[in-house]
Parts: C-alpha cells; structure tokens; sequence
C-alpha cells in the first residue's frame, strides 16, 4: 500500500438504513415483573421479521451473563446497568436496526438518562401497563412469592417503587389490549411515525 | 391480557439473517496504530453495503466516547474494554450483521478471549500486516512522534510490545495489497466460507 492521502468511504447510518427500508430506532418497554413485557416484545419481534424488518432484542438472555455479568444490584450498578444497555441500543439505531428492549427499568431518572443517551428522535418509552395484583397473581416466575416472603429484597412493586412513565411514547394498557393487538398498536406507530418503509 | 399461558414466537439468529442473505461473523482487524486497518475497514464496509450486505463498523469513533468511556488504560481496563467489545460484536452477530471491529488489540491473550465470547466460528482474524518503519513514517495521528518523544506512554510497537497473530483467517500484507485488493480478499474470504449469499 503506497503511503497516499487516502479518505475512506465512510457507510453513514442512513446508507445502513437505506438498505432496510426502515429507520433505527429503540423501543424501551418498561413495566412490572409479570406485566407482558417480554411476550409483546418477543410477539412485535415476530411480526417484524416476519414483514422482513430487521429487528433485534436485548433483553435479560443475551445481556444479563454477557455485557453487564460483572454487576451487582448497588445503585450505582443499576445506573451502569442502564448506561451500557443505552449505550448498546444506540450502537444498534446506528446499525440502522429496530431495537427492542425488555427490562424492568423502574425509575424515571434511568428512563430519562436512557432517552438521553440514545437521543429522543431515536427512543419510544413503551409502556406495559398491567396492575400489580395481575402481576402477583400471574407471577411466572415464582419471584413476587419470593419477594412477599422476604427471600428477594428491593423487588420492584414489592419493597421497591416502579416509578409510572409521566409522558410515555406508547401505553399499553393490557386490561384492553390483549398480545395481537398490543403488537399492531406498536406497528401503526411505527408506520405513523414513519420508522418503516420511510422512503 | 387474559392470564393464558402463552408461548412467544423467539425470533432466532437464523431467523434475522436469512432476510439478510447473509451470516452474522465478526472480521476483528488487528494492526499496529497507522497499520491501515480503519481505512480498509472501512472501504471493506463501503463494498458491503454497495452489495446490499447488512453490516456494522465498531471503532474508537464510537465505542470509546460511550461504551467503554468509564474505562482507562491499566492491564484490568484493558481486558474489560475487549471483553465489552466483544460482547457487543457477539450481540450483533446474533442480530445477524457483518460486524467489522478495527482496534490495534496488540496481545494474542486479549484477541484470543474476544474468539471464546464471540465463538470461533463466527470470528474472522484480520491481521493488518504493515512494517513499523511504515507505520512510523505515516503516522496519521501524531502519536509515534509523541511515543518516541515519551509524551505518550505504552505505545504499542515502541514501549508497548505488538503480540503477531500466530494463524489469522486472513493476513493482508499491504506490502503487496493496497486497499481495493485488500478489500477484495476479504469479501473473497466471504463468499468462500459462505457468510455471503448463504442460501
């Protein structure tokens, strides 16, 4: 390689985009323990992919053994936690990709700094809203029973608060909106807000 | 929402590279600083996305600023900051995407962990093989007329030793290749292995 002046082609987000058919975006879902986090972004996944949209999911599987193993639950870890989640996401917008993300995230001070990180134009704060006692009765995973009895401690909606989003992008309240059509309230937004087929 | 059980649709790795037409890898340059490596990196991930192949570039530009901002340059940080790249190269291999990662990585101990994250058969390395004295003489940033001056400690390929690749999957001797041939090797490597066009 001779040593000339040489600029490099640099692939911007929007060339990445382009080749989608999409804008990158991230869909934060909050929401309780048991609330239908997981099963909505799962479900939303599905019928992205299935209209060939390119979609991917960070959720506890994939991230909490690999990028944030050496966490702890202290509240300067929940911060970092949160950060390096963000962080990632934001690599994913760039990526041109539509990220989903399924975590509790209970305080709006991490919501906000999440929004922050990956730039509000890019954030769409999901909102599962399922009351606790739906939660508690569901408990999928046997952890509120755990929390009740004091086996868990600083469990949200137990002996720690889920602070409600104040002005999130999207609610779903699942007394009305069951999973298929929780998943087309996500998709008309994004249609509306034209993350897909933007061109 | 009634309390049904309900078993989501997974959206698997597979699932989100065949609407790519691609496999999700890793191709982990490795190079002294000024070796040429972002420069073909990038012409690389320009061909890519002429070809309507889906990838990703992972670089200082934008990893240092965020990911791994909180981290410095001891032996300890060092090892966290290619753990965190890797981690994250292993996300967007499972998203399905072409991810390219250009950072000098100068120790087999350090490129051999970011192989066991990110699994052997979806990295590819790639060692940016150009002679110091070369590298010297470009030196694009300024920073081998500091090392040598002692402004900037630990710099690799001065006080800071370059640990070779024993076998990388591809070798670019840019004595022989200049960046089109370099690039043309890879997608070569590519298509071979079958990461491209894999239906």
């Amino acid at each position: 390689m001779k040593n000339i002046v040489w600029h490099p082609n640099k692939v911007t987000r929007n060339d990445r985009e382009k080749i989608k058919n999409q804008k990158g975006c991230v869909l934060w879902f909050t929401g309780l323990s048991g609330s239908g986090k997981s099963t909505i972004a799962n479900e939303l996944e599905y019928e992205l992919n299935k209209m060939r949209y390119h979609t991917y999911l960070l959720d506890g599987d994939n991230i909490r053994h690999g990028l944030i193993k050496n966490l702890g639950f202290s509240d300067l870890d929940r911060k970092e936690n949160i950060r390096r989640i963000s962080e990632v996401a934001k690599l994913f917008v760039d990526a041109g990709i539509i990220t989903i993300t399924a975590f509790i995230s209970p305080f709006i001070e991490d919501r906000e700094k999440a929004r922050e990180i990956i730039g509000t134009k890019n954030f769409i704060e999901v909102f599962v809203d399922t009351p606790l006692e739906v939660c508690i009765q569901r408990d999928p995973k046997g952890l509120y029973k755990k929390a009740l009895n004091g086996e868990i401690k600083n469990f949200t909606g137990i002996d720690s608060p889920y602070e409600r989003p104040l002005s999130p992008e999207i609610i779903i309240d699942t007394k009305k909106y069951d999973i298929i059509s929780s998943v087309s309230l996500i998709i008309d937004y994004l249609k509306n807000k034209k993350y897909l087929d933007f061109r």
